[in-house]
């Protein structure tokens, strides 16, 4: 198995690591862009090297749709497909069917119809939904053309094979905050089952290590279980998932209810998380790698971190709108300790302009300083992690309380 | 004066030279990205020096609305504001002008009024005109925000001097294959009144080169004495602009009306001309350097640039449309024998997918190509110029009927 983890020294719970994989290691803590559809939006792979960007989490969900996990395959998987000769990961396609269904039919029961030939009254039935999960596995309709489909473990863990990640997932179900306890234990229930019949259909153990997913949604008793249910499997890694509760405290409580019950020797990646300090908060519970959104959708949208020296704190989470007219005439970089291409390249000012004349160059800029911002206060965060001042470096950016 | 051109060879009426600027050689023929908002569309400064751009060339028209041409100065100028350290051009903003005023004022009286003052039925009134052209200048209201703004010989010579390009355009009345000879001539007299006006307004003769712009739409007497003109005003340089006529055999006489009346001493521009058949025309014809949006155009609508070697043809305007569903398991790259990095790294396969996917990535990865492509056609040009062989390249793209 070329897959490993070495968990080299921690500071307090904070840990610093290396995943090695066949395509290369990975430095931990570590942050991941996402590259949902086999690209990180706006950006391409030298981008991706100038910033070194350790791993891309791909979704399996999107890339089955489009452009097909079978093309995927045959040009090679999905690093050689898009360009890239570094680590990947797949998450298993249930967060997205969950979430776009759920989400889309928000209120709504989950047990609703989605198959026009059952026994629905007309006016229901004319309103499909989106998914539909059994003890099995979830049959959904495509957000791009509402064709049917149906995901089991068996079914997620063979599409993320032909996509060909480093690191894949467990099939789960991904509950949400509205779910209540007891539809969250049946859903856990389920994710078990799913996680141990992935762990069966997972084959390619030479190539792919395959992570369990913590579920549970805020409920203390299911997340342990969970956490306990998962370890013991035996898994190469776990990721936490699913519902994280309706507040930041929710998230930090549930990181300290589970990773305490999984084995150290192990890697634990927190899905879909990865503002800054919920990155410092992560850490210092004991998370080793984050993919998150955030930072490059924030990034099309105007918003750029700046560090605590360029007036970054908690309260304006790090970020200022550079599309403001207040930086217009802004002759300086987005952030002067950056050390990313664009902060030594452009000012301000242009960077505004290009936003206020609608150009897709903005955005490419903003893309490329958030995720070196981040990636490169993971290298950071490792290098105080080996000097055991973690807590220092929580305190320079006034995120003390969180970790 | 630090800009000049040298001739160094010609091939029949091709030309091989060198156009010295104070930010550095362009060898010519060359071809000029267009970076209309001060960005090459999708592209940062890095791409344009991998793809080796010998200049690029900004609308004054556009810059002066945004971000305003006194920010561009404030923020050192085009080329500093942008992050490019290379040669640059501006048009006079009379195109801009001109062609948005007339081309969506279409089939109306171009005298017509602007002015919500003057006295006109109120139902013309409502429908206000985009333009106004006097014989002092132009009134013309922004695309952006309906504001009423004029320009004059002198003016544009100011906002060219505060942008700062390397290489700048005479003031001129751009006219529309529509226009009859009549309104042609009485433009051109304009025309040519207005470039004196840019002769004497240009102060900044250390810095930028003034070129003067040949009118005369598609009428053979008119252009020979416009090139006449141009020739007699001694400025460093011509541009061949306006209305081209009807149809590329059109384009292809006016060229051959003017360019030799042109001092052979001095660099001849070809404006918003650049597709691969009207390049090898208008080198034939004595062009040194064009700048065209259509291959940047076209590339954010998935259609690149192949060689004949490729399957490109004078037909198929050598293009392929890389986003149809033909390309959807094609692993080879848009081109075979082109340089780019987009075909050493990425296969049609991919750039289709991201087509398909909405992925802006396409949009870039498509733009690098079509650049590059034609910016080493450019390069093959200069050599078969110095080996007398231009016909054979001619011959080769199958283009020989056009040289």
């Amino acid at each position: 198995m070329v897959f490993s983890f070495d968990l080299q020294t921690t500071d307090g719970r904070a840990r610093r690591g290396t995943i090695r994989t066949p395509h290369g290691d990975i430095e931990t803590p570590a942050f991941t862009p996402v590259g949902t559809q086999a690209t990180v939006k706006t950006l391409d792979v030298d981008d991706l090297h100038a910033m070194k960007a350790p791993v891309v989490l791909a979704n399996t969900y999107h890339l089955y749709l489009r452009p097909g996990t079978d093309v995927v395959e045959r040009h090679g998987g999905l690093a050689k497909f898009m360009g890239w000769d570094g680590p990947t990961i797949t998450d298993s396609g249930g967060f997205q069917v969950f979430s776009l269904g759920f989400g889309l039919e928000h209120g709504v029961s989950k047990i609703s119809n989605i198959f026009p030939d059952e026994d629905v009254p007309e006016r229901r039935q004319s309103k499909q939904k989106l998914m539909k999960v059994d003890d099995e596995g979830v049959s959904f309709r495509s957000h791009l053309d509402g064709s049917l489909h149906r995901l089991t473990a068996e079914r997620s863990v063979k599409l993320q094979q032909q996509i060909g990640a480093d690191i894949i997932l467990a099939f789960d179900e991904c509950t949400s905050p509205l779910h209540d306890e007891r539809y969250t234990a049946r859903a856990l229930e389920r994710t078990h089952a799913w996680a141990r019949r992935s762990k069966e259909a997972w084959t390619n153990r030479e190539q792919q290590a395959l992570f369990g997913i913590v579920q549970g949604g805020a409920y203390k008793g299911l997340r342990e279980q969970s956490a306990q249910y998962m370890n013991d499997l035996d898994v190469p890694g776990y990721a936490i998932g699913g519902s994280l509760g309706r507040s930041k405290q929710d998230m930090y409580d549930i990181l300290d209810w589970t990773t305490p019950l999984l084995d150290p020797s192990k890697p634990r990646h927190l899905l879909g998380i990865g503002e800054i300090g919920d990155i410092f908060a992560g850490v210092a519970r004991g998370v080793d790698t984050f993919d998150c959104v955030a930072a490059t959708r924030m990034a099309r949208n105007g918003a750029v971190y700046i560090s605590p020296e360029a007036g970054g704190t908690a309260a304006n989470k790090f970020r200022l709108n550079i599309s403001g007219a207040a930086f217009a005439d802004d002759a300086g970089p987005i952030d002067p300790g950056c050390d990313c291409k664009v902060c030594a390249t452009h000012s301000r000012a242009y960077i505004r302009h290009l936003f206020a004349a609608n150009e897709m160059l903005g955005m490419r800029l903003a893309t490329i300083h958030n995720l070196r911002f981040v990636l490169r206060l993971m290298e950071e965060m490792r290098e105080v992690i080996e000097e055991k001042r973690f807590n220092e470096l929580a305190k320079k950016w006034g995120v003390a309380e969180l970790v």
